[in-house]
């Protein structure tokens, strides 16, 4: 799927998907905190843009780069054998950097300092179990979108991630770089930079013990190698 | 559909998808009364979540289990000859262990007791009523899907849900598995043990009604046989 | 595409699907005045449940009745001689019955008296225009997307009412056979029963409006005929 | 996909849809802004009949006109070698006509005056930036969406303007055609005529700089050129 696009233009594909996924999630939680004293809403403001926002994403920057946007999946990929680890590293690095100037065009755009630090308290055990959850669901669903209906993966992930905003405690970060990201503002989507430690190591692991779950349910028979196309 | 994977595999998917769905469920429940006291907002923030992963996991693990997720619906197709019934009670029960499983998941992510008893009452001959409507329109849904439109199940069932969601009276469970999951969460979501006959009953009797009913509707023209893929 | 069921089925493919729209319609109007005072939030219970059974239905009873559930929709059909009148008629009466019964069915799931009389005025020029163009913007959709994206036709119908909830001064009963439905209701998406007639006549006017236009703007080129399939 | 239909008809399509669309833009502001005191909830109802009507609009006339329904669109398709510069200004006219006229159907329905001045304040660098942005993102997503998955477009369009009205500080107008049709409406959507030369040089902008990056983006592999159907 990725080989059309030589390396630079799949890294901005990455950094460029990452900066607007991140703008979006920092940019729509500034929009609703600064509209509505309810936080369920302001939540729902963040929610649907940001689901709505990685359709629209993997469906147009997936056939250049493979549209991961989150170092986790970009590591469930290198596991798999279907990313050099070399790349993998400078895909990593894209992603980052990407993050880190969509929270600097959220600010810009909402008049904001370009970088924060974020005073928001995001950890303990529920918070972590949930990053490992969210991480492990989104894994899966990306590894059994791939294996059953590729196409319908853009729908997938931003169906997903809309149920795991709600359904996880920590409103599923679920992606080291944003997470990163995130750490840069001090508004309704922020974390404190000490608590992004607990949330990356959860989330790596989720996503690799979902890839070996997946490894295991997919494994084996004659009737599904043939549904692979 | 099925025939690809083994009955092991078959049971964890069912077991997975009921475990993450009732996750969804209460979890998504958890996040809402807990952000806002406007019962109406919290409600859509329990229905979208619960849409949106219906149309995930039926999508990743239909191809493996069909994607039953619940007991009403696995009846169904026993009736229908297209399960054989011991694989129905290993299905039933896959599904009652994940969805209590999917709670446990939840009130983790909460730092809530891992299992409690729920004190809400669902009782009552409109809320019996409002259960087989939903069971029935979600059987129909299924049904008349799978004849016309096989591709598009996933994303039937979520709306439906996601209609039923408010339109019965009783927020649709429609499923005895998550009602029995639901017993065990004093939360947004739940119901009372003593409340869970008179629901599961009204369940069952929709689900059967309905496959009765578009066994008739569905019947006999040859046009219709052609439409079938 | 009707083809292949007799009358008797297409009719009650007619009458169940209207009534489980109106049951949506009214049911859910119930739910969201009874959990919210904010209007606004209200609308959104009504709009989102309204628009996802619209897909669902038409999705699996369009194969077999054409999945009107709208006299004006069949009136459209009839002028374009692709259904016979003496069909229309009967047509037009399934849905009255299959929506009245719809609202029987949301009162008893709700516990009120199966049939009330609506206080709720809704009259004036203003309401008049706004049932025309919703009329008018649904017929520019149906045909419209039979011309270009038949399968599509669901999703299409779901969103545009989605919208029209909203853009129209009226909600966009947009639909006879419901507003005499919800002429039968005394809860939120209730109408006077006076009031009926400037609504059909506007709803019939706009259907047809819009069935003359489309004849004009989708005539004659050799492409678009190829384009049907 | 534009060959089949004469310039007549293609006009019509493009007013016709800029029309409805600025009337669910301005009516449905209107809609929430009388229902809620809570300018979330109003966004949320602004924004999900806007992004529901666009899906519908571009499925439906996109095949006649290419449903552009956007000056900034059609100069990029003009730039881009697609359209006659003489069709481009016709286009840009009938858009803008549409849109005035859109405004006072949706004050027609309100039991408004017609037309009005908006004395809603948006000016300043950060709004303009975020017009930028949003109309770099709507460029980006329509090429994109053209070269890798053009039967998706209607989706991805509506699915980038319901996230953009939330992360963009403006509220994404994206469109000077639009931007000009609510400098003339005093409710929820309007913008003062004195800010809208702001507004349309960074949509301009923000477009042109998008067609350059994505065809630097897309530029020449033979597997991108084979994905092209």
């Amino acid at each position: 799927m990725m080989r059309g696009f030589d390396l630079p233009r799949r890294l901005v594909a990455e950094g460029l998907g990452t900066l607007l996924l991140v703008a979006t999630v920092i940019g729509s939680g500034i929009m609703a905190e600064t509209l509505t004293k309810d936080v369920a809403l302001a939540l729902l403001g963040n929610t649907l843009p940001t689901g709505a926002i990685l359709v629209v994403l993997i469906t147009i920057l997936g056939p250049i780069s493979g549209a991961h946007f989150n170092p986790a999946v970009t590591l469930v990929f290198t596991v798999r054998g279907e990313l050099h680890p070399h790349h993998a590293a400078q895909y990593i690095a894209a992603q980052v950097l990407g993050g880190i100037l969509g929270a600097m065009v959220a600010h810009a755009m909402f008049g904001l300092p370009l970088l924060e630090f974020s005073a928001k308290a995001r950890t303990g055990f529920p918070q972590w179990l949930a990053e490992f959850v969210a991480a492990f669901g989104l894994v899966v669903t990306v590894v059994g979108g791939l294996q059953f209906r590729e196409a319908a993966i853009p729908w997938l992930v931003g169906l997903y991630i809309t149920a795991a905003y709600w359904f996880t405690a920590s409103t599923s970060f679920a992606n080291p770089a944003v997470a990163i990201a995130r750490s840069l503002t001090n508004t309704f989507s922020g974390i404190r930079a000490q608590d992004l430690p607990g949330f990356i190591v959860a989330e790596v692991l989720g996503a690799m013990v979902a890839a070996g779950f997946m490894t295991w349910l997919l494994r084996g028979t004659e009737t599904t190698k043939k549904a692979i196309r």
